[in-house]
């Protein structure tokens, strides 16, 4: 059986038409295209006066594969028209040369039997210019959420009949709970007073999928919302509000995989559209979740010299999970579809960055040319990509100026520091002794001497996939908040998942992602306790609320822990001082593991240069005269600066 | 007091004369020079035809400072010469042309009160040219002996009455056992045997310690091999043994630190002639061992871009411990004084490579220029520097080759493979899982693409200051020869501890220094057991000697092992597949973790291009047929190769 959809778009109003009950409505809002006939024309539209000026529209329309398409539109070339083994598809390359005005024009299709079809496109005017789509970098501090999870403003979103998942579920931690784009939105005055610049909300594009689908990572249309989320509007309005407090917007993308669900599995264009497409295909009228061709997960065969051709393929060309189709990014135009659907989304929400998931998965010469066409075409943006990995070695690697003896150039600004994160919270846990505790983080830190550009990678304590900070470090506050700040004093881009500055915990069952994702209180309707007004919060969670409010607002304008020199001092009778320098401000960062009070003699960071100074703790706002010794009186961390 | 000594030179006699007990007895049965009245004159001796044509002399001698001295030698020049802060040293700085012939001359001292003294020189014709030095390489495998617990050959030297620790303790772990060079002679047949091409001693100069003397790292006189080994004859004797046998003699050299005792520390040169030296002069007279101008041992400094100075300092500058004075290397005599020193022994004994001792503790400039130094006249030469870290990325540093950003080039061929030793025992003592067992030696491996050139990187599982591979696999010979033979078909330079090939372990307390270090059996007069003969060992140790033995003497002739292409497979199934291939071998290595037979799909290995061929077990001899798949009947590893 065979689905489609017309649908009819009129301006600013959202009309649904489908033909088919299972289909996801589509929300066409923003859409100044008139889909005339066909059933997808993707990207939806483009823009004139971009740097590349090549643009290949995927065209999806039952025996589309016959016909001729013409356009006639000044500056608009159709170059090239490839048919795909599926005759439901056309790939239109399309060159937009520099004289180009924006406006409409239509692209007729001639069939076999002379019947003519005309698809009305749009090329749009763009709103800025490529220099100031800037990405987050080491002045931000993000916020993580996890959408489905924070805050559910809009109930009549939560359920829609048009989709495979129907249920919401708050007592299970694998349903969705309701959480949605304007639930984030309404969050952003309180996302910015704790000193945060970044949001970063996990994938909200469609996941029409029959569970699971509350965490986004399986998406079945590149360009839908998912309803459940809200609409192409919210999404857009949450990037507005974002920038109108000259804060930024990451989104999170997934280039490895799609959704079992994803409309174009019950027709593929290619042969190879999907890695793994043949046995999928044998299987398909019984697809039971059950295979044999998922990942190998082996992700140091992108690096090892010795790794075998039937490992790398196994890792790069295998399904992620049984309900992630791997895509082929060696099929030219499903790597154009990529980057495309990339950057029409940079440009769609003036993105402050994207987030690439699963990044050591796709074919690697795919995904540079992914980043480098990104960064061609917005020289000053940022893509993280996520490489789990506790190996600098593979961290490293990744990052673009790195040193690879393969030759290797990513294109990607930032890399996510899994290194770190470890090496934080098992030095802070560990006893101190003369290789475990906070020589971890010293030692760990010193590994920076690798990296290509330290300052470009991000660096978390806990997301949406590790177990959360509080129950790391064993639900002790002091513990939490000493990882903490010192997270935020390195020369780092720093990342904090929602809820972790009110110690939100996956205690009873520790990595259980259902739990991890746990709802933030006060985001849903009847909650008692409510993190954005305090009522109800612990004096613990009031506690650490304040303080990463008070460490965040002061990096926000803090010189020298966004840019500055970085000295630090190996772990010393169970202390640890980092300085951050720049110009005239220097920030001291002091972990003290002495449950004693100790006394320091300070002769030992002489070279700093802080002798007869006063310094200011920037929580308690107590002074000090850096001179010959300081007493810590309790364990905790202690952040003092010359600048106040 | 003030101590010296005049020795006369007889041709191939040993003579000495000492004008105080507490002195050694210097051997200079080989040392063809007339110290006609000079305290010291090093290098003892020099040569012509160096492609480096300088030469500084340290001369000591009460009062010397105030000398004149001269040379009348054609193609010898005196181009400089240098006082020190102490009247009785003068460095000379000499050049000796490349039409210099080689022969004795008389270096001639005017001094102040205008008498005359002269001191006779030599300069020898070279034994072979610079490119024949060939170190050791891939093509290798490294015996390492601790001198005083293999083989005690000659018990007239056991004791010394002249040196300060005189007894002999065979209960002790602490104290000398007994063992010598004649030892270690006479047991070539039984290293060469085993398969060995190469042995390295720990050091044999003189460590005139009051105690702990017996390991060798304390040197006292870089110029003399310690008496109860033996003499310059016998350390000769056994280069010259072994180049017969077509094998190499590693040297285990100390630039960081010598002995306390040393004789410059009663009247140092110059004020900086050892790092600390204020702090050492001035508690002399009651110098206790206890100090805190120790080492901070954070070698993490070398390369850590945030390190304080002070850090750094503390780690270069300190003492490596109490009783081993740090070695100033950025003072200039000092820095030509250990070169010339280590070029002094290679000529003499005709190396096949240096081990340097704790290489990330002096200054790092220095080790560049002192490997290059060393490389520069023998271009073909090994050195080996030991840094003891488990992180790959401080290893690689130190390598020559490495892309370090901060320029940093070591010259350093060789570096030793730590993170691979603790990866390969963590492995084969866990259980198997998704991140544990074999995907350590795995994921470890696959880590070399990081490091300039892997294959020579020195492999080891074992050594003198480490648990026995025994010990460490808690006593399982399946599990010790699994890890042994792994390592032995890395693209590496294999290195084993004397003793490990027939299962010597440390278990009454592991990482006890003394038990590591135990006595080889056989090695001592009455021993019971003689790993030698094989009287009286176990079967599992005849059979782990056996095992060695069949490893080590295919990897001999093995291109495949020694210089091939690598490929590895993830571990699947608790099994391990490394094939090791060179032209037609190809060499296939298993690990089985299985404890009931398996039979392995060999379909997953097809690349190798194995299918159709017979391999032979180069331990057991069975024939094999690689077809369709193999049964693996028991735990342990299996070596099969094309070429037999």
């Amino acid at each position: 059986m065979k689905h489609f959809r017309n649908i009819f778009l009129v301006l600013s109003v959202i009309v649904f038409i489908s033909c088919n009950n299972t289909e996801t409505k589509k929300d066409v809002s923003e859409v100044s295209v008139s889909n005339t006939f066909l059933e997808r024309v993707e990207p939806l539209h483009w823009w004139v006066n971009m740097k590349n000026t090549s643009l290949q529209l995927l065209v999806k329309e039952e025996n589309i594969g016959q016909s001729e398409p013409s356009i006639s539109y000044p500056g608009v070339t159709i170059k090239k028209v490839n048919k795909a083994k599926s005759n439901n598809y056309l790939f239109l390359d399309l060159d937009i040369d520099a004289t180009t005005k924006s406006g409409k024009f239509d692209i007729t299709f001639i069939f076999d039997d002379q019947t003519t079809k005309t698809h009305t496109y749009e090329l749009k005017q763009r709103q800025k210019t490529a220099d100031e789509y800037v990405g987050f970098n080491s002045t931000d501090a993000i916020y993580l959420i996890t959408p489905d999870r924070f805050t559910n403003a809009d109930e009549s979103n939560d359920i829609n009949k048009n989709l495979k998942e129907t249920t919401i579920d708050r007592t299970d931690g694998y349903k969705r709970h309701g959480g949605d784009l304007q639930g984030i939105i309404n969050g952003i005055d309180y996302i910015a007073d704790l000193g945060f610049t970044t949001v970063w909300p996990t994938p909200v594009l469609e996941n029409n999928m029959y569970q699971g689908s509350y965490h986004g990572y399986a998406i079945t249309d590149y360009y839908s919302v998912d309803p459940r989320f809200g609409n192409l509007s919210d999404y857009k309005n949450l990037a507005d509000k974002l920038r109108e407090k000259g804060m930024k917007l990451i989104m999170d993308q997934v280039a490895n995989h799609c959704g079992l669900e994803h409309w174009w599995m019950k027709d593929l264009p290619f042969e190879d559209w999907v890695n793994h497409q043949k046995n999928y295909e044998d299987n398909i009228e019984n697809w039971n979740y059950k295979t044999n061709i998922n990942s190998n997960h082996r992700r140091t065969t992108n690096q090892d010299l010795y790794a075998s051709e039937s490992d790398r393929k196994g890792n790069n060309e295998g399904w992620f999970v049984a309900t992630m189709p791997d895509l082929n990014q060696r099929n030219p135009f499903m790597a154009n579809y990529i980057i495309q659907n990339s950057i029409w989304w940079i440009e769609t929400l003036g993105l402050g960055g994207i987030r690439q998931d699963t990044y050591p998965y796709p074919d690697k010469d795919f995904m540079a040319n992914w980043a480098g066409a990104i960064m061609e075409e917005y020289p000053n943006f940022s893509i993280v990509g996520e490489e789990w990995s506790y190996n600098p070695l593979l961290v490293g690697y990744w990052q673009t100026g790195a040193d690879n003896k393969d030759g290797y150039e990513s294109n990607l600004k930032s890399t996510m520091d899994f290194p770190m994160q470890k090496a934080i919270i098992e030095g802070i846990n560990e006893e101190e002794s003369w290789d475990k505790g906070l020589v971890k983080l010293y030692e760990g830190l010193a590994n920076d001497f690798y990296y290509a550009t330290p300052k470009d990678i991000m660096i978390f304590l806990d997301n949406h996939d590790k177990s959360r900070l509080f129950t790391e470090v064993k639900e002790d506050v002091v513990n939490a908040k000493m990882a903490l700040s010192y997270m935020l004093m390195l020369p780092r881009i720093p990342q904090i998942y929602y809820g972790t500055e009110i110690l939100m915990d996956d205690t009873a069952n520790p990595g259980d992602h259902g739990l991890i994702r746990t709802d933030f209180p006060g985001g849903f309707k009847g909650d008692k306790i409510n993190a954005f007004t305090g009522l109800g919060l612990t004096d613990d969670q009031k506690s650490m609320q304040d303080f990463v409010s008070k460490v965040l607002n002061y990096r926000k304008n803090s010189d020298a822990i966004q840019d500055g020199k970085t000295i630090h001092f190996a772990p010393f009778m169970n202390t640890y001082f980092l300085f951050r320098i720049k110009n005239d401000e220097t920030v001291v960062h002091i972990i003290n593991k002495n449950e004693k009070p100790i006394i320091i003699d300070l002769k030992r960071y002489k070279e700093v240069g802080l002798d007869g100074k006063k310094l200011k703790n920037i929580v308690t706002g107590e002074e000090f005269l850096w001179n010959d010794a300081i007493q810590l009186s309790e364990k905790g961390s202690v952040i003092l600066t010359t600048k106040f």
